[in-house]
């Protein structure tokens, strides 16, 4: 699989494809500095077996940086190195500090904007994105991510929305100009340590831009010897919604929905802004890698948009590839072990993020950001077991099962009891869903499958509750559903009972 | 070309893929009857020979309905049926009605929403749609398209802010309940009659559906006899950005953009989520067509999300098509006669849309729909002249010219007198081109080709202007610069001279 394969990313190689972009935990104090839970967080990530781990946000200039981390004095270089030593330690991936700079956000709902900044207070960015830069170095980390993306400042110098009249705005030249110079800056002053950069493709707001412009943004930053590039979606301050006595968060709106698309939206929903991008960037002959993010998170999917699942004559044409790297935000955080576990043929283990988007709910409500899927009360993902990693390891040593294997095997699996009683409620439009506890209490979480007019059952969602109502079920069609326990280990256990439905019609 | 072949929509065929869809022309006086500027508008479609054409969205309901033309009574049937006569003495095309029930918007910024209306005004609906579609039978038209998309009722009960607590709200399939039941009433009332209908592949706002809640809709509607789907994005009231003394109107916000993605976007910058939805449909077994639309403005671009332009191996692969007609508003609007244009390989006179999209803000400013490009103060397109088509079709009889030759031919074409005279004022960041008319005065406008680093020329962008600001040029890049003119046929004439520029560097 291309998703196993390594890859050279500048003067570094990732083991594989897999990669964590950076992810806010809110994990971090008031004064920046790397804690043991943030080490804790990426620990499980390298221990994981991701090959790329960006660490969160990392403030480049003093003062208050909220729920960020900072890298802006000398004095954060040795947490940073405690936490690129965990990193080393526990596993093979690489390890990249994303850094930041940001404006000011008020209470009151006032913001700085870039067209506020004079021409010597934006000229000063580039020496603190390469301070920052050399001091992550220091620490011993693999490379930077130079953070274009989202709400900050060097997106909105990117932004369509900056109309600054002087040479740093309006024009796609001006507005890169400020991103090109921090770029230049950072890797004069950094040599062949790499520079990622991450950007958005698409801003998502009314008169923003999209993948025409980042296309030219990519070219430039493949000329300036970017080590990778990663593409994400949205996240900004136009459309935020501000809520009474917060500052305004750039998650808040609709472009925060498509920076982290929810349930409703399809599988992989930005990778066809990542296709064109890539395209107009091996268009104009460059090789520098791509990363893609955005609701992929299967390790199906994740083949698929690196175009190694295209079966049969499709291969032999042209390169069908959306992207080189595979970020999965949500989908590592709801199961970090997910790359070692694809790697050891136990795909059936991965606990699936659903999109529930309650980590992103979290982060907006300025709390620790945690999974839903993990066990009640958790800061951190749980670890499999050991008893049951071994267990799993003798019943099926190599090979990777079929995707719908999330049926329990018939061996090899813990004691979890008489199977599980299901029962459905039918009303007009939809159906309920209650099941009782398997008898060992083994249980962390709950696959609950549906089949339509006897097709294959498919997971429709996980759950850690013992209930579910699928509004998506359509009348006039026949309706299966079973639900299957997993333990924290994510081994599945045995189905429930099949409870077969249609739903009720209304007298009218 | 698939593009050229007919398709069998139900009872009836069309006689190729181009399709208007319904688009606000402002014609109309505030009595909703057909006049003759609206007839004028909808005789050049036909002429220009697209194979479906939908007449603007037509109220079913009394009271106001703005620039609306109206179906809500017998009496609009003559203004109706003098329309379809006069288009289909035009041409080959079929003439559908889009039908639609709106709710009530106040200057206040107040509107009325599904969650106010009580189960016995919704269950009005039904009967008034089915009374509408067969006054557009009794006309002469030769199918009615049922409205669900955008900002209106139907569109609305579909919209995951349906939040109804009855069983018309929150789940799938009581959303999909009124909508259901109009389809099926309106197939009872006309019988083979062809009833099409369009709703939103994406609603484009925060918490709103996309292309999974979709194809669950696409499936009921071919369940239920659809002739096709239609598919658009976005146009909702709750990101409309509120003007002062105007009542909302849904194409204001980011949802607007993205319903008519303008020159920022990527071209096709819909079809991914028309090609889920129909890859969905494909699966359940259904084979109605599917109408794909949003920034498809050319011959080429529309065969190839027909699926018609892959080349080589691919053709034996899966099902390439993204859809099975192609939606073009805009790109009709600018040149009606592309299709005829097109099919008589004169692909080369098209007059191509640029997305400026002054139609859409002439539609937001409540003014007459035109297009830029056409002459001055015209308000409907230019009909090609007829010794120039005469000339055109004597020089070049058959074929398809490739999709580079905008450049002029040598012989069969105007006096156009000597070259232009193209000059460049380059600035930090920014390319102003600057040309004189041609000696001949024939030029009804220009377009502007670009190469960079001595690749092929594109046209960057058509204008009706002899100067045009460059916003999208790099440094460091080598530019060359022509234009050349077209006559109001899209006759091409000479090319000016060639300009070849950098871009100024700052000293910073």
């Amino acid at each position: 699989m291309v998703l196993f394969e390594p890859l050279q990313l500048g003067s570094i190689q990732i083991p594989n494809r897999f990669a964590v972009p950076a992810m806010v935990t809110r994990l971090s104090g008031d004064d920046g500095f790397v804690n043991d839970g943030i080490i804790e967080r990426y620990r499980r990530f390298a221990e994981g077996g991701a090959g790329l781990i960006v660490v969160e946000a990392s403030s480049i200039h003093g003062g208050k940086s909220g729920p960020l981390l900072k890298i802006s004095d000398d004095e954060f270089i040795p947490g940073m190195a405690a936490l690129a030593d965990a990193c080393h330690t526990a596993g093979e991936g690489k390890v990249f500090l994303q850094i930041i700079h940001f404006l000011k956000v008020a209470r009151s709902g006032w913001r700085q904007k870039v067209g506020d900044l004079s021409v010597e207070e934006l000229e000063l960015l580039p020496d603190l994105f390469a301070d920052a830069a050399e001091r992550a170095m220091e620490a011993g980390l693999d490379g930077v991510e130079l953070h274009m993306a989202h709400a900050y400042t060097l997106s909105s110098m990117l932004s369509r929305m900056n109309r600054r009249r002087d040479h740093y705005g309006r024009t796609i030249e001006n507005r890169l100009r400020l991103p090109s110079m921090v770029m230049q800056r950072v890797k004069e002053r950094v040599g062949d340590f790499p520079v990622g950069v991450r950007f958005l493709a698409d801003e998502s707001i009314r008169r923003g831009y999209s993948a025409d412009d980042a296309s030219l943004f990519a070219i430039r930053f493949a000329e300036l010897g970017a080590a990778y590039i990663s593409l994400s979606v949205g996240g900004k301050f136009e459309d935020a919604v501000q809520r009474e006595g917060q500052p305004l968060y750039p998650y808040t709106g609709y472009s925060g929905d498509r920076c982290m698309p929810g349930d409703s939206y399809p599988d992989a929903a930005n990778i066809w802004l990542v296709k064109i991008i890539r395209d107009a960037l091996r268009a104009a002959g460059h090789t520098t890698p791509v990363l893609g993010a955005g609701k992929i998170g299967t390790v199906e999917l994740a083949e698929k948009v690196l175009g190694g699942a295209a079966p049969g004559p499709a291969l032999s044409g042209p390169d069908t590839a959306s992207c080189d790297i595979v970020g999965m935000a949500r989908g590592l955080l709801a199961d970090p072990y997910m790359p070692r576990k694809a790697m050891n043929g136990r795909r059936d283990e991965v606990v699936q993020c659903i999109y529930c988007n309650v980590c992103k709910s979290l982060d907006e409500s300025f709390k620790t950001v945690v999974c839903y899927l993990w066990p009640k009360g958790a800061i951190q993902a749980p670890r499999p077991q050991e008893s049951r990693a071994a267990a799993a390891a003798n019943s099926s040593p190599n090979g990777c099962p079929p995707d719908s294997s999330v049926v329990p095997r018939a061996s090899g699996g813990p004691a979890w009891g008489d199977e599980q009683e299901l029962v459905a409620k039918v009303g007009p439009g939809e159906v309920r869903l209650r099941w009782s506890k398997p008898e060992h209490g083994e249980a962390s979480g709950y696959d609950v499958l549906r089949s339509v007019d006897g097709g294959d059952y498919a997971v429709i969602t996980s759950c850690t509750r013992t209930r579910h109502l699928d509004d998506m079920a359509l009348r006039d069609h026949s309706l299966r559903y079973r639900v299957v326990p997993y333990d924290r280990s994510g081994f599945r256990g045995q189905s429930s009972n099949v409870v077969e439905v249609e739903l009720d019609e209304v007298a009218l």
